[in-house]
């Protein structure tokens, strides 16, 4: 698979979520709306999916179903992915409650802490493990993605226990950069930066 | 002020975060740690502040400080800004006692929720608001900013009553969008993008 570029890749999951929506009311989906849909210009939409090989019809546009599945591909989600929350405070909490994961193909498995409080208590369907419990209670294929939910404090030291574990992929929301070893991706959320995006619009 | 592209305003706040850390230790900085900080390439960053009429000293770098006085002003955050959170669930409260707002500017000067059970009590020093009270309680100018943390069936309703109070810039992290007038920004916080994201690279 080629590369492509990472401001390509940040835009097809906004083209992916409009195509989500028309599918079964419409079959085809001009560049125009795939870029209203990303704030960006319709030479972006065609630019994007032609590096993924992906070619729209003049006059037509782009199939939604067969576009949808070429930009699934691309991002590694044809099959649903299993994904473990680790800190089960309020933001772990609102995390496990967050239908979108679902609808988008994230299925929450597990969900961590260490507040002995916490630990045996539900969230949904969900019931929070002890943190330590970690090795034992999840086999190779339980999860391979992570949300860190944890106070900065904690970030590193479970970080390096999710890759210990085989976890690859990290989702941060811990308000402090991890250190991960080579092949581990990493997205750091900070709420202050889109904050600081919305200030410059409004 | 020149018209400076989506891209780059995106870019702004993760400069001005490597700048905010390298504030008090070090006078200047090199486009390549200010690209490291923002995933780009220095030829990105040198177009992006040369956009903001920035220029660099060549083998010297940027001057820290007067480059994060720019990049404030060009985002409007010069000043602190005051912002509401409406909806006091798990979400809300997280957002209320994310401390890293207040580290980047942003203060949080009122949280709203229409449950009776969660109005009158306290998250930090906040003191949890009846969403009806809002036009008696805020008088212009106690915040200009709202972050939406409220079930997708409230975000419309709650988005018309901010505007009308003359909110122009909503942070939704309800999953799904909300229609304003013209000129009100709002910018959508989709989790699932994120992890979407981050599939590609893990």
């Amino acid at each position: 698979m080629s590369e492509i570029s990472h401001a390509t890749v940040s835009r097809l999951p906004r083209y992916l979520n409009l195509l989500d929506e028309l599918e079964g009311t419409q079959e085809t989906v001009s560049s125009d709306d795939l870029a209203a849909s990303a704030g960006v210009h319709a030479a972006n939409v065609r630019r994007d999916l032609s590096d993924l090989g992906f070619q729209g019809t003049r006059g037509v546009g782009y199939s939604v179903t067969a576009l949808g599945d070429r930009i699934r591909k691309e991002l590694g989600i044809e099959s649903r992915r299993l994904v473990a929350i680790v800190g089960a405070g309020n933001l772990g909490t609102a995390l496990a409650r967050y239908d979108g994961l679902a609808r988008r193909g994230f299925d929450v498995t597990a969900i961590y802490d260490t507040d002995p409080d916490r630990i045996g208590q539900s969230i949904g369907n969900l019931k929070i493990q002890q943190m330590e419990n970690m090795p034992v209670d999840c086999k190779v294929g339980c999860f391979d993605m992570a949300i860190l939910a944890v106070p900065a404090s904690a970030a590193q030291s479970v970080t390096d226990l999710l890759v210990a574990e085989g976890v690859r992929s990290i989702l941060n929301f811990a308000p402090v950069r991890v250190n991960v070893p080579e092949g581990v991706a990493v997205r750091q959320v900070d709420l202050s930066t889109e904050l600081q995006i919305l200030s410059y619009y409004g």
